[in-house]
């Protein structure tokens, strides 16, 4: 019974339909028809225009989006536990060329504007530091934590004043904007460019990575292919992308995995290090209780010394979530 | 009829079965059972210890091979028309952080000892000129013509008398064993790296990277993290990797386009530009032939003003196969 | 009445005379006498085999080290206040391509092997997090406090327990051998490479790059060239350094500059925010006070919002300083 | 009787007294009161505002400015014997992050509008290929050929037309307009930025890089503090330039050295390979010739196997220049 992670969950079988349905002749690269179809699609979603490239990693999404904003001298302000900087193996060092990640505090692995504000005043705007030009936060952030529209516009806000480039990577978009019921720009609002992840959420090797700058798209192409990341069979890519848009299929996932979350959360109860808003859940348990919880087949990881991170999927299975939320309330 | 590339040909049944068949649950990057089975099944297939990345495309397979032998102060030798120096969008240099491609000639668009001797010999031994690390040649060449195993025995002591590391680029490999006729080893031999091609083989979005020095490797694995190319469902790279190893498959499809290819030569006769030993085909062919044989129907990349080139895949319709034949003869 | 830095202190007058000496024919960039002359120097200087590279800049002497330590996907731990991380402009970032800046806490701006522990035990072995290569200290550090040679030799058995190369910035490794009284080894024992500081200390446009590690000083001296940094007239880098290690000058220099701090802590008391062990001064003061200073005529950097940081120079003059301790002791 | 190289050469009188002149308190960096004086000079001296940045040596003048010109993903395109192709270890691709040097032909090493034109032709406007940014010019070019005005301003319009930033490199660019006899502006008109040469030219360790582009400048500035170039004691080499400059010292040095070559030249006659238009020869002469003029007391560069590289410096003895300048004429 698997709490692990949502990274290595089921392909959807509708994204292996759509896969199948891609294996008919078509010219390489990003020249078929179905990549054809990217920007159109998403900008349906969007209510604006729309640059979409697929890639197949979200590490791959959040370097390309943050080298088309930031040069080599340059710099990102991200949270001090955002992915780019914590599990990216320094993949932001390499696609920026050595640019710099100047870190951020904020509660949930979330930025604010006074965050933003803080970590600005203390850089001199002179050539002895490295001057910000982009900013990454993270819907859901790190901690399953959803900005809410009103918070995303005010990031944007200060990003703007600031004169900084909005990154939103959306590894767990989807589950963010299910939790808010909002419209998808609402969760993104301002941003430059998304990571807009399917993987996680029922795709097999396909990231959308958005942008709604046309000329951060134009750059980004050019280094996609400069990083290998080019797939000459490109069609089976976006036929992932576009299977997790039609329908609302990824928004139906999301919801799954995070209902999933909410039950297990139910059961957590004051054992929640964090409020639950997407897929993962963050729970106080010493290491006796997560051996019994190991013992009775549910696996997952620890999280420091006295906690267990969980994490739901699209296709987590209700009778171990049902098992899990009661072997926790049991305790 | 389409003879433009085999870099978007359809994707073999059997690597479609093996892909369905990893949707099962397994742990996340290259922790499942496929991609830990990688490197004892092509151990078996050389006949030597190996150590098996899979990425997504040759260029990363490429660069991520030649960025785990040469520092960035460093060089690579290759041919003038090497692949890594005409058509990968600056991806060594990406790689490599900005070492140096370092220009040989070679009849075919193969190395010889002696035209690496050639540009070896016009470096100075000093800090004012980039030394080189490694070279790298491709098997079969852009011009799809094989080194046979004489000549890469020749190579690689060369490239070893002179303290560089051998790459194989091997993006058509197999359709340069399935010509020689010989062993995989045979075909590479003395490389530290080959990048083993499946795409262009009836494989969808992996090829395998495939080390004979594991130091390299160790190097390669940190270096794929950090490029995005560490796939979460790493499963499905090595699912198709393993089916086209497995019976044979690679090179099954390989001796399938060849003889698509050689019935084209047999066609063509004085009007090619190189001997055709794999299955791509450089025809003379002058502006009106061109577009006679396109208002037939055909369709095929200019190669410069008087040539065309013509390249056959695994699943070539041997009716189009023969119907472009007898074009050919009849003009 | 200056005390801003000792940065853009007057070049020592012998510094100036071996410049002039050297004004005579010879052969370029680092094949002059001169430069042939540093590794017996500095061997003799340290007690044991060195490799010496003249350089411009501190900056580069640093990035130079830490680039011929660690590979671009590798790490630097240092502290958070280090030179390389706050004031080098994105230096390492460039010189390493990407290396990440690992960092660490400790008081004074100094390391100790207790949190150089604490900042690996957080790093999970495994591709997604940087593992670091190296270790960087400053001696003396950012807040002019030095490394006792046991303390040195802590940091260096912990560096080599974890497997990290050892580097030294020595932008004031005069002033902390000064005023440690022992052996320069014993101030950076255990490095692989000490950035030696002349600039600020009476020379105008040289640091020693000293390597113990001679492997180490063959990547640096193709790095060097490959970063600009190779003049062609180097003989008048090798006179400045030469100069200032001749007869002891670097540690006369140091002492003034050191005795000329001692003079204002002694005025500062209670009001110093770190012991003065070289030639920086970190004073509380608020804002009333640092304006009576200035109107008195001196002028110093604000350090914060509630002190001020004075340097005093090998040249500082005695009148100035005695004025300066005069009008703190009086406010 | 040294004909080696001109970059050596001893430091001009004048230079020296503005460095002595320039060892007064001073802040530090480039905000001292000679460093602000260099574009209003330069200004003067192009008929243009100009912003202007010391550099200690060619190489990072050179790549300072191709770095401010070309993203990491896109390319120079220079001669093929071009100083930073061949002779600069790689500096290009470190400062630029692996950005191609795309290379064309020309006769003297001179680039003209149709060997650009020629290059460029043969590169797809695809993502797989690198696009080029730049051009990077040599005057006077690696054999001492100048470019007039005329082939100047055709070389500019011909940047222009394909959308290339045009760099000239002017390592010996006094020896090209002592020759030509024309204005600054007119030897390089068109430029975005111009590598000013001090260095060979009688000053010590500074080189001036030209902007005529603003924006490249605020680009150049950061990245010179990124690749350790931004010395704290900034006035020595603001010194050097502006002694340069002042009272036409460059131009009468380089005509000095010009006036040696000429001498040389009248003896050499036939045995030219190039004509003589800067203070560089290349001298067709057999290896008994050249052992003859060495055991005469005379070094020089083989060039090849059958001649040899003489270079005139602004102090070449005149008594050693007439004494080879017989020599030869006697061979």
């Amino acid at each position: 019974m698997q709490f692990l992670s949502d990274n290595a969950a089921a392909v959807h079988p509708r994204v292996w339909d759509a896969m199948r349905a891609a294996d008919a002749p078509q010219p390489p690269y990003d020249t078929d028809a179905l990549s054809q179809q990217l920007d159109a699609v998403f900008a349906d979603l969007f209510g604006r225009p729309c640059t979409v490239l697929w890639v197949a990693t979200g590490t791959a999404a959040n370097c390309l989006a943050l080298a088309s904003m930031v040069p080599p001298h340059g710099g990102v302000i991200c949270h001090r536990e955002a992915h780019i900087e914590t599990d990216e193996g320094g993949a932001p060092g390499f696609y920026t060329h050595g640019a710099k990640l100047i870190l951020a505090e904020g509660e949930g692995a979330k930025l604010t504007p006074a965050s933003l504000d803080a970590v600005i005043a203390g850089i001199r705007k002179d050539v002895h530091q490295v001057q910000p030009q982009a900013v990454s936060v993270t819907q859901a952030s790190e901690y399953g934590r959803a900005y809410r529209p009103a918070e995303m516009a005010a990031m944007a806000a200060a990003a703007q004043a600031h004169g900084l480039a909005l990154h939103v990577d959306g590894a767990r978009f989807a589950n963010a904007v299910a939790y808010l019921n909002c419209s998808p720009w609402e969760a993104c609002q301002g941003a430059a460019a998304l990571s807009f992840g399917c993987v996680k959420n029922g795709g097999m090797s396909a990231e959308a990575l958005v942008f709604f700058d046309e000329e951060l798209a134009d750059v980004a192409r050019l280094r996609r292919k400069r990083a290998g990341h080019l797939q000459s069979k490109g069609r089976f890519l976006a036929a992932q992308v576009l299977a997790m848009v039609e329908g609302g299929l990824w928004l139906d996932n999301a919801r799954a995995a995070n209902a999933a979350a909410q039950e297990l959360a139910g059961a957590a109860g004051e054992r929640l290090l964090h409020p639950v808003e997407a897929n993962e859940l963050f729970v106080r348990l010493n290491s006796a209780e997560r051996d019994a919880l190991r013992r009775a087949g549910f696996s997952f990881y620890d999280w420091g010394a006295d906690a267990a991170r969980l994490v739901t999927a699209w296709n987590s299975d209700p009778g171990h979530v049902a098992a899990l939320a009661r072997a926790i309330a049991a305790l």
